[in-house]
């Protein structure tokens, strides 16, 4: 894996190292780890890169690795750059073989996100977006239940990310994170619906197997000074004709990460929140309710694939992430040898659902704009 | 107290029996407890209600509760019947000088509301709506936070109400709560939206003091072959510039009766969830959260003055329900006798909420006939 | 009812009043509300007795009564006295042909505590013991499904009871419930353990339908200058092999009143919080738990008929308390007329419990004065 | 790092190595993963080990090891096999130089533990032991507030760790796990004691500060036809004379790991469950219950320097791992670079804690057969 951003003080960038590299599978071998070279370079040295292979540009990289001999190269890069600064590595990347992990959402514009789709699909390679939370054994779990009709046909979505990180300015007050999160030339149209919005909607997808087919947003600036939305709620309805609702801020004050999902369908209901992932409740009707648990016999085969432990040591965030990882390899290093993935390996989040990601914020946003109610999900 | 509606089978006014009778401040006298002559006598007898203040119709009850001596007659009327049947006992009962209480939605049209709205100004009599959920000492606790500005000025407020009772066409399998409450002819023009809606937002504009300006509803027909909404999500502004939203949903299959509030503000959040209801989460930017817990010496005046029981011995739904009845009977009694009521006394809902409620029905069903995003709120 | 002591400020005697006025069944018709004339006099008077029936000692009362004819005299007295005083009252009132409620413990020492089960027997009257925390709904349903075999025979059963109310010398600083709690003269042989440790014994022995053998117990004054245990932890054996662990602690600081108790058998577990006390957790060995709740139809008949509210309503410690008064006026009201109690209302506890607590209390005494592990469980 | 055990199948050897290379400071360099040759060329095949450092003994590897230059050969041993195989490598590795990561209990008898202590003494080199609960952060910021004095002195500790997987006679039925930790000739003295019992312990002591110096168990075999204990419950004095009580089950059916510890002072109370692990309950007199979380800007260093990821991004059972390793991986290399390591990398159990569980074993089981009460705490 060659890393681009990531680099010293990059808080993603370290996320996605020690995910890579927890299951043995993946190893860090070069990096341009900075557009600053000078940080690019003490990154580098700090990961104990080998020197040569620490670049200072992803242009420089991509060529360089290209150059060496297959089996010193590496296989993939992963892209962990602003959101503006994913597309050219991504492009270059593929255009020269490599494979592509990249950061949600996926690209600076909708129209970026299609060339990207385009590319994937003329050069056969493959590449894994990282929604994190797709990466969930429970998160699987409860896909697995939707698919399999266990609480009948989907009528409710219920998805919320409430944060409370920007409650106040904090991008004038020296906040990294806050600063290129909340800059419309960094992050894109949107800022709280990008950043986590993306997630939720891509959640309420993932579980649900259904697609958003019209929306009726209204993105707010809550802190005086920002420029980009800090919170929105969005109402939904969806291709079978459920309806939902979807909420993110992040002027929730006293809020962390709490991503929270209850999917209702007419024989019982579904609910996950990120904060405790391990359970998973199944709700019914006229039973009581069943707390399904990671780690357990009883579990589905994709939630199972997904999992390191024995029910009861909590496996967390970084172990979804993981997984993502994970079945990227394990399916990269399929094809490589000529072998047929497993449908758990390839349960990861992929280029379509990086163009639905980017096609979400960019309706959104007309739709807050709009006085119309409902806005047509287009892509 | 004597009761209008709530014959033997009526779950409601079982409730409210229990609720009046909790502190030994009010004893029912007489009762014209169903508009069937032979259930209102079977009702009353069973109550062990003297024979002579059975009634068989609320017109017979309120004239001859009229003729008796001040001191034997009853001091207000409950009424617990169907929405449809409000008006006429509420008007009549304040005509012969009774005080009144009432089941919300408070009138079947807002149009009967503002009628009733004149004729308690008028008569200067004492009107409760038992919007039980306003009762609760922890509920009661969050209001006077946002009031003495413990989190700031107010920014999000989320409400949320799902149950999963109409889950399936009930109202055809001889359920008869699900009968009267999903008919438009007994019901309003909203099913869920009315009978558990105005919860919600009465909740929400009980707890931070805003008002709803402008909303932007959904409301569903979920199960095929029901004649009113049984499902809905309402986004909302409030006249502080807050926004919110709200979930009003009866097909939530497997929730019971989920009601759950929080209100962020710019220093902090507050989470109350009426199925835990002795507990109250107060979030802060930097610090941990606090537990605020019912019982509790730390509790404001009025969360203290609607609690029975020290902490850890839990208090519920029907104490929340009593706290309302014991509240409206002490200002009786402070009226009668030439006090003044306290604050804390005086701390129950009345027949403004009881317009606002009713405008909140209208202006949803408005709202989600119309392809505009935003109505405005209208009286 | 007439009920001795719980005159004005006393915290039982309210609780109790409104317990035993919560379902209409019992009316407050007499009181000697306090050893001291002029507060039982006032205290009568606040609760609006009629003045010929306030009196200032239960000698009085149960005299005079017992000259009442039988439709104008109580049926039963009410025994809300420190445990020193409980036991003349009640012999008193059943020799006089009055049934009897009584605050646990039962007596202040084991021997009356057999003179009064004696007496109960030579009678024939009921005395039921206000063992609150057996009054709960899903308490209920953890014995039924016990008794049913659904977790198979019985292994493990863990109960703890940890407040925290005591942790300072709080009986030197006047408040009243500390002074006489932990005063041996008032309340007997055991602090925390007669307390509360009573409680948590007959929770296990009634969820288990278990009975103590042996025991080994530790008690402990933690806070310097009290005159009994404040806390202690008891091993435990029980008569069909299984072993368990209790818990009480007063000095818990900043615990509430969290009872809570586990029983495991051979195919599963129960576990139940009274501060929660709507959920009954049901464990599996090789599927999810299960959340069984209040007011759901798949609960005991024993369940139900211990509930007021459906699901999502909560119900309370009041509740739970009323739920003794009503199963014991119901069985009175049966017997009177000649009928059989079901067993539903047979189901509260009485002399017996009341004689095993006394007994629990004398055995984690001597055990905790004792070098050997084990005491056998002596009556 | 070498990894002695561990091969193929083996639960706890695939976590150590997870745990091991979670922050990138240690590497797998070589192995004897299995005392069957196969299994460990075939284990050390599946985990990419050069063929030439696949040992198929530890007294091969290390002594191969030790022949390799200092800049090639492993720095340590990471022993998971059964308890009785944990000296022999133990010894040898420190007798020739290499540090010693070691599974808990660190060995077969006290006797051998105190051996192993010896040992290190004399070569001065470092042994961690895997204690796994005392790396996660807010098991830490406990200890921390502890030390800090904020709960004031302690007066109660409870502990407890019910397990269900051994509810039945799972060694007969090719559980390998099960196998050997029943099995006295591999396991020990003690079985649920031992596996568990021994991580409660350490735990009440790490946090708490302080040390066990008399106990009064009651240990079981609850499931007939096992040959050790798959039960317990133990009284507990500690050093400044509080008390306390700890639990280990292996019997309580439909638990997981739910290790939990409540600590109990003057002024406060602590909780941590370790199946939400990122949670601490902060109770107080007087004051609502505070819940520290882990990632926030408010806690100790020892909490911070042993988080990954900010709040509400959970990290779980693999992170505590991992911590243990990582701390112990940073005091090697600050000892090897001539730096002093500071006191959050020396926070690590060690061969102290590994004599003090060994004592543990041989403590409670003497006790548990002694039909005195209490047994003080030898070593």
């Amino acid at each position: 894996m060659g890393m681009i951003g990531g680099g010293n003080n990059a808080f993603i960038g370290a996320i996605h190292r020690i995910a890579a590299n927890m299951d043995g599978l993946i190893e860090l071998s070069c990096g341009a780890l900075s557009s600053n070279p000078d940080t690019a370079r003490a990154s580098g040295k700090s990961l104990l890169l080998p020197e040569n292979r620490i670049y200072t540009s992803y242009e420089e990289m991509i060529k360089n690795e290209r150059s060496l001999s297959e089996n010193e190269r590496m296989d993939f890069v992963s892209i962990v750059t602003p959101n503006h600064a994913h597309i050219g590595p991504a492009l270059m990347a593929l255009d020269n073989g490599f494979h592509v992990v990249i950061e949600k959402p996926m690209t600076f514009t909708l129209e970026e996100a299609k060339q990207l789709q385009q590319k994937v699909k003329e050069t056969g390679l493959t590449l894994a977006l990282t929604h994190t939370y797709a990466g969930y054994p429970m998160v699987k779990q409860a896909r697995s239940m939707v698919q399999s009709g266990t609480i009948g046909k989907v009528r409710k979505i219920y998805v919320e990310y409430p944060q409370g990180w920007l409650s106040q300015l904090s991008e004038k007050e020296g906040n990294k994170q806050a600063s290129w999160r909340t800059d419309p030339s960094r992050s894109g149209k949107a800022g709280a619906m990008g950043d986590i919005g993306t997630h939720a909607a891509h959640l309420a997808e993932y579980i649900s197997g259904l697609q958003i087919t019209e929306l009726c947003a209204d993105l707010n600036i809550v802190v005086e000074g920002r420029a980009l939305d800090d919170d929105g709620a969005v109402l939904l309805r969806f291709n079978n004709g459920a309806s939902g609702a979807l909420i993110a801020s992040q002027v929730a004050a006293g809020e962390e990460n709490a991503l929270k999902i209850r999917v209702y369908g007419e024989k019982g209901g579904l609910e996950w929140h990120q904060m405790e992932p391990n359970t998973l409740l199944v709700k019914w009707l006229d039973q009581p309710t069943q707390v399904y648990r990671a780690g357990q016999g009883y579990l589905s085969s994709f939630a199972k694939f997904n999992t390191r432990t024995p029910g009861g040591h909590p496996e967390g965030y970084l172990e979804a992430f993981a997984n993502i990882y994970r079945c990227f390899a394990l399916t990269l290093d399929a094809k490589m040898n000529g072998n047929v993935p497993t449908p758990e390996m390839l349960d990861f989040p992929g280029v379509e659902e990086g163009v639905r990601g980017m096609a979400f914020i960019e309706n959104v946003v007309a739709s807050s704009k709009s006085s119309q109610k409902w806005t047509s999900f287009k892509i």
